[in-house]
């Protein structure tokens, strides 16, 4: 349990700061030669270099509030929200899992292409004209609106007359999400592929032409023999089946079943499939890993830099914006104005937490700041500050006597006592086990009410002994865990004691497992070591979202496809269904196969629910037995499907974890966060400023993942800057002398 | 094709070369100080040194001749083969392959024993005594010794009274190849693994109880539903079951059968699996490998460093032995002493290549060389230096009027011509075709004849056109491969064609397909892109075998205990057997089991043979249906491999195997590597020094791989010597004072 530091001193009493806070209070007196809008634009651009926006928008203050407007977080989620139901329509549509009429599905797909025209208006209205049209993702957005709805037309008038038609445009939806504005990761993940592609390519044949000689081999060895597979069909004479097969040999998936014919035949035959798997799956899917990880690595890190080059640029722009001079000197940006300014981009910073940063910028305390100690600022609000008041408990105002008595301070140790940590870690063992006995046996289902009582105690006495803001603030994760989980299990107890009376409810009882056995979790944050892997865990967190959303723009294009290649071949039966076609899922080719002996008739291309989930078994086992029920050349989906999210995708995926530990065993905190937290020391503030796992932005993680390999000159000001020493505040960057 | 350079000088030719060869004819006249016995041992450190021996060897003459003799090549392949004879046995002993009589196990077995003695005594009369027991490989090689001695004894007495016995010794027999003093590379190997086992024991832990937790909550969730198996077992009702099902599950073995019931049951369980499978499939193994990965590279770096120290210390001590004083300066060696010494050290070496790594050392000229130019010398004798004098055509010297007439040099141009090259490209296309073609056809078994005709005169034509022994020097891998195949390819067709006439010999035939397969592979090599990729597969090679032996002590090990466990459990049938036990591989327990129906039955640890093949498909899909055959605790078996050799062993592999490839992609070359091409050019040799891939020692390819990240005291005198500037001599490094 982490708990928050206290220390005495709030930073209303500090005397440093008081005087800043009072200082900002005449800001519009120092800062008068400057207008609001020149406040609005710098605004902007330290709000674009924090959230690495890189839009060359207008700069009229009519167009700076249209651009104010385009990057509100509502408009933003409004548009994640209308390209979500327009890729869940896929739900409703034919093959649908819940059909809806055509007509229904027509109207909400308008409906969101007609937000997605607006969006694309607004943003047209805010960037020059001639950047708008040269801009490839605004021409693909525009392109996607169009083509779906000719698609639309096209479908609409075919279904009309009775002809077959196909929803072709469906395969275009995802790609909203990456050419949309906000998704700068994603594009940026889809161009370090593209660019890692040539490398990759030259492996991938490299590896075929190793596949493709093998199964000459194989052919030429097994061919004659007049082997028999498990399934009675003539082993390894087709020389594309047996390519086929040898491939899918290296995804281990029909390990060690298409071994099984020749090795029954000879023991030497084993030869063969060792030195296959040895080449193939052991040594060409490390160097697969090892020029996935390299290339993606290499562009990524070029993006990065030129990532925090633009972010400087842009911090000159806004140094350039509210600059003043003062007498022969550099110019400089007064305290006042970089207050109004740090309160325009971000308003719902605290005093204390500004306070703090323009301390670290104005290490000197001149009253002002130069060129680079304002670029930092970017950079310093992407540093998430926790401040926190160390208020007394609210029980010592009101009730002072009680709780201040001796048996009050008795149990406030005895909660704050490690015993008491570990009394608890050996309550969660116990009942550990009391969930994996019978839950039906009335003295078990009793004691669990008991657990109940004791965690819901555990909550009341630590509310009791620590303040309780500090205990529920928005950093505490496993006390919030911890409540939500115990409250929401004992209100699922509560309504299936109630609901039992008449009749169990197996889904609450589920929900109530499920709760029971999550609150055993917490017993891992109690052990220091485990922790730190967690922690290293959701650090990565926002960063394999950008994978997830990735692995969802890919999963849904082949989804699409493979529903109109295979949709209706498999049919699944419910198990208590009488069908006689039940036993080869629906399809007289299936008949006897392995495929529909395993009953996996469920594994399908049915509707998109049910396509998802088999896509997710070819990702981790790429089984594709119903191939039998189309064309041989279908198998070529596979493969490629393999191709794209295994062999790239995938590796990518493992490439980002693996950097993401390195990071975290090498590299301690960057220069910022040990500056910040140097100065939160020497100014004795009264709140604990936690570093918490996690940047603000996922850019904040990649620029620190390759802070080390950088230029020089990229974070050249970072390192000449010695706060001691301001003398050497000079840009060796030409970039900023171009502004 | 990489043909050899061709340069018209000469090494006798070159003027500057000449005079240090007639220089080292007076060797003993200017080193006439220094004893023979000086020069051994000196020499003998220096080897030490070169191969990255650290024994502690008596400094006698007589010590000195026993440590020569302790190192000869002769011995050391010696040692190595009784291990493979001692290793061997399990193929005759019971449960055996080929069944030898109980005494011929046991006097073969025997006289390995008496070597492994003999070998182990010679170590002691080379090494002081007090230092032979105290170093843990000889009391562990001496443990072995006497275990298997005791266990010889116990065993033939038991089985001689019919009682039932177990050879356990066998178990001990791979860590012969750990403890023997050649075995460097592997006992470094486990060394780091013993020391990255904390860091991996933690994520394992939390990987565990993450396992844990899910199979709780898969026996709330489904154990109640009745749910069945497709074989009919009730699904997820046992908590053990559950945690080995969901276990196999990590490995994707069992996937997706084991989610089939459930997902058939409804399709939101499907969440569950596809959770567990992000959760412990994809993020758990990742960190597993970055863990793994970090670890295993940080103890060995560790490793390296000492190698290297130990190294410097060794040549140091070399220096030491021959050093003299000339006036006030510092210790030198004379050129004639250094001659001496590596002449000694390796018998082989050319006189151009010893000149030219003489003057790398001695860059300017001085006749003699400091401590840190000395010190060089184990990491240059290293490298792997190609001399090739160009010398001419022997059918120019023997009919120069020919050779050198028109039509021959219209011929010689011909053959260097790229065309030439492409012509054979297309016609290795060409015939991979046909042979993909049935080749009973007799229109192409004759066709096959006319390509092995073409491939004849293709070599031919390149021995025409190039120097004979260029074309087969040691490192034109290519032209080996080529002419080996092409030559083994033609001897077998005869032997084909003649016995055809009485009758088809399969084995032959088939290994006329192999090589005209393997003939194909020439294709790759002409292509740049794709001869890179193999350069650094090659280059890999030698560390690879070290993993092999790692692969094989643990395969070894895991055989022999799974042989005791399971042997006879599961009996294979011959195809044409008509048992009725056949169906269920002679063990009822298997009856209507998945094992039995995919004729998995040779899938057994009956000998010692198929478990290793067994234990290479448990390594790639740990499929372990056959634990229906014992007690449910087998299991542990399956889970231990799995543990030992996937997320440790292998995962160190693929950590060794990018390692490897990242240096290729960054580092160029070491910088002896460079000063001696620099040398090579300088003195306009007459030789094309190519430096091979692959070094001469696996260490020197790990030296490389960590050289960026060593310590700079490590490598401080490479980094200050500066050949243009020798003042600058100095010994940063204070390990080297104290000699």
């Amino acid at each position: 349990m982490s708990e928050p530091d206290k220390k005495e001193i709030t930073p209303e009493e500090a005397p440093e700061n008081g005087k800043g806070i009072r200082n900002s209070g005449n800001a519009s007196e120092t800062g008068n030669r400057k207008t609001k809008g020149d406040f609005d634009l710098a605004a902007v651009y330290v709000s674009d270099a924090q959230y690495n926006r890189n839009i060359f928008f207008d700069t009229t203050p009519q167009a700076i509030r249209l651009y104010l407007l385009y990057n509100h977080w509502g408009l933003q989620i409004l548009v994640y929200a209308f390209i979500l139901v327009d890729l869940a329509l896929a739900i409703f549509e034919d093959p649908a899992v819940v059909p809806l009429p055509i007509w229904v599905t027509s109207v909400i797909e308008l409906v969101c292409l007609a937000a997605f025209t607006a969006r694309l208006v607004h943003y047209a209205k805010v960037i020059p004209r001639e950047r708008f049209w040269k801009d490839p993702k605004n021409i693909c957005i525009f392109a996607i609106i169009l083509l779906s709805l000719v698609d639309m037309i096209i479908y609409g008038a075919l279904k009309a007359s009775g002809f077959y038609a196909v929803r072709w445009s469906r395969v275009l939806r995802p790609l909203l999400l990456v050419n949309i504005t906000e998704g700068r990761q994603l594009r940026r993940a889809f161009r370090s592929i593209r660019n890692a592609l040539p490398q990759i390519l030259y492996v991938f044949l490299l590896f075929m032409f190793s596949v493709l000689m093998f199964s000459l081999m194989a052919l030429k060895l097994f061919g004659k023999r007049g082997l028999k597979t498990i399934e009675g069909r003539p082993y390894f004479t087709n020389y594309l089946e047996i390519v086929f097969d040898l491939y899918v040999l290296v995804t281990t998936a029909n390990s060690p079943d298409i071994m099984m014919p020749a090795y029954n035949f000879s023991v030497y035959f084993a030869v063969f499939f060792i030195t296959y798997i040895l080449i193939n799956t052991y040594i060409f899917m490390s160097v697969f890993l090892a020029v996935v990880y390299n290339n993606y690595k290499k562009y990524l890190k070029e993006e990065v830099r030129k990532l925090v080059r633009a972010k400087r640029h842009k911090m000159v722009r806004a140094f350039g914006v509210l600059q003043e001079r003062k007498g022969e000197g550099e110019p400089v940006v007064s305290q006042a104005c970089w207050n109004q300014l740090v309160r325009l981009v971000q308003p719902d910073i605290s005093n204390a937490h500004r306070e703090l940063l323009w301390s670290v910028s104005d290490d000197n305390n001149k009253g002002c700041i130069g060129k680079v100690a304002f670029v930092q600022l970017a950079d310093l609000l992407n540093i998430q500050v926790i401040m926190m008041k160390s208020r007394p408990h609210p029980l010592k105002t009101w009730l002072p006597s009680l709780y201040l008595s001796s048996p009050s301070r008795l149990v406030c140790r005895m909660v704050q006592h490690k015993a008491f940590m570990y009394t608890y870690d050996l309550i969660i063992l116990v009942n550990a086990v009391f969930i994996g006995l019978d839950e039906e046996d009335p003295l078990i289902a009793n004691v669990e009410w008991a657990f109940l009582v004791l965690y819901l105690l555990e909550i009341l006495l630590k509310l009791y002994s620590f303040e309780p803001r500090a205990f529920f603030s928005r950093h505490q994760f496993w006390n919030w865990f911890d409540t939500i989980i115990v409250i929401t299990a004992l209100i699922a107890m509560i309504i299936n004691s109630a609901l039992k009376l008449c009749y169990t409810s197996r889904q609450i009882l589920d929900i109530v497992f499920i709760l029971r056995i999550l609150r055993l979790i917490r017993v891992v944050d109690n052990i220091k070591r485990f922790r730190a892997i967690i922690n290293t865990l959701i650090k990565i967190g926002p960063t394999i979202l950008t994978f997830g959303q990735l692995i969802v723009v890919v999963y849904y294009i082949f989804a699409m496809v493979g529903m109109e290649l295979f949709k209706g071949k498999i049919r699944f039966f419910e198990a208590n269904s009488t069908d006689p076609d039940k036993a080869f899922c629906g399809n007289p080719l299936l008949k006897n196969s392995v495929f529909a002996k395993h009953n996996y008739c469920k594994n399908n291309f049915n509707n998109v629910v049910s396509s998802f989930i088999l896509l997710l078994e070819l990702t981790v086992v790429n089984q594709c037995g119903f191939t039998a029920v189309t064309h041989i050349s279908a198998r070529m989906f596979f493969v490629l499907f393999h191709i794209v999210v295994v062999i790239i995708i995938i590796n990518i995926f493992i490439a980002f974890v693996l950097e993401a530990f390195f990071v975290e065993y090498t590299v301690d905190q960057s220069n910022l966060q040990s500056s910040l937290e140097k100065k939160i020391e020497e100014l004795e503030l009264g709140l604990s400023a936690c570093f918490l796992p996690g940047y603000k932005t996922v850019d904040g993680l990649l620029q620190r993942m390759f802070e080390a390999d950088l230029d020089p000159e990229d974070f050249a000001d970072d390192e000449d800057f010695d706060p001691n020493n301001p003398s050497n505040l000079n840009f060796p960057n030409p970039n900023f002398d171009s502004v």
